[in-house]
């Protein structure tokens, strides 16, 4: 039976989704290649009606339909139990939420108005009236207004990654030796920016940085190999 | 072979550095209990000037000496693998390091100064003069000047959790269905505060309360049944 994956899609095939990418990480890791990928755009949400919910990445594996890239890694996890683990505990399982819940509330957060209007450019045109529309409420302002701010933002933006570059100070990866989903969770987010921003959001000699090499890396460079700016 | 423990003491032997309740948690969670507990003193570093450095908690198991709350898991977990698990896996250990740095760096961070002065009185009367000096530098401001603020910072404080509290919005621990070190590096800060300060941190309905008490009633109550706040 076979994989489908429905991911986000912006102009000129642009895959970007930072939720999408902790789903493909997940599934490389797995060693599961979607039969088929399924682009959608931001309003294409006709094409992910069928599983009751308007938001990507979508699976449907086996005839299997989850949604959300948590529930999504959790279903991989527990459906291939013989594959390369993405958590391999409960207990791995468990901090890796936490860790989910700060790359979406603290990283995210922060990343986001500063490659706004950069994620806007690569967003299909007839995606970007909608994308503008909901964007800017969120951001409380014009999108290129937020995004000129970046300058002002990024010392701060660095010092809020300081748990991270603590942490990818004293440990190769954020799983330990060898990276697992918990490094995927975050590496979506630099692949979202990376895919879309040519800002740079690390200093050179930042751990976090290297890091962001070795994820790049993984798998033959899949990651990588996605037309992307030098970050 | 004995095990002995150096812990920070203050006035009335309260126990209360968020390092050493680490320690202890880690240590009832192997079912280990130390045969000796010795009381250091911010002032008496010459008790544990063996370990070669000058801050709690220390271990000394079967002549192993071991400082750094962190490092005494990591060695616990090793020395001991038949019993409970502390991490369980790598995966778990890397990720848990994660959870240290939040901790260390954004949770204590943004509690210390909201509780500052009420540290000082527990603080032994020796250690008071050190203590003031030290932590004025620190906080750039004098202790009751730094905690008087409290009220204007708790709900920025509470904000600042957002990222514990959706996580315990969705497992009943950090480490999953059962806690393991993730949840115990969170709950040595929480204890802490317990242990010095009346100021109520959390609100009712929060679900890191509930999670706090769960971990209080852990090993029949360990960490209740020592003297503290209603928290």
């Amino acid at each position: 039976m076979p994989l489908t994956l429905y991911e986000l899609w912006g102009a000129t095939d642009k895959r970007f989704s930072p939720f999408c990418w902790r789903t493909r990480m997940a599934l490389a890791h797995k060693g599961l290649e979607p039969d088929e990928i399924i682009p959608v755009g931001f309003t294409e949400k006709e094409k992910i009606a069928f599983s009751g919910q308007d938001r990507v990445p979508v699976i449907v594996d086996n005839g299997k339909t989850v949604f959300d890239s948590w529930s999504i890694a959790c279903y991989l996890e527990d459906t291939y139990p013989t594959h390369p683990a993405l958590f391999g505990s409960a207990t791995a399982r468990g901090e890796a939420l936490f860790i989910n819940s700060w790359a979406d509330r603290v990283f995210m957060v922060e990343l986001f108005p500063m490659v706004v209007k950069d994620v806007f450019d690569h967003v299909r045109e007839e995606d970007r009236e909608h994308f503008r529309e909901t964007r800017e409420k969120w951001m409380k302002g014009q999108l290129e207004e937020v995004q000129a701010k970046r300058d002002e933002r990024i010392e701060s933006f660095r010092k809020r990654l300081d748990v991270l570059r603590h942490t990818l100070g004293k440990e190769p990866f954020l799983c330990g030796e060898t990276p697992a989903y918990g490094d995927y969770i975050v590496f979506g987010v630099f692949q979202w920016a990376r895919c879309v921003s040519p800002f740079i959001l690390l200093a050179e000699d930042d751990p976090i940085r290297q890091w962001r090499e070795r994820m790049l890396d993984l798998f033959d460079g899949y990651a990588r190999n996605f037309d992307g700016y030098p970050c």
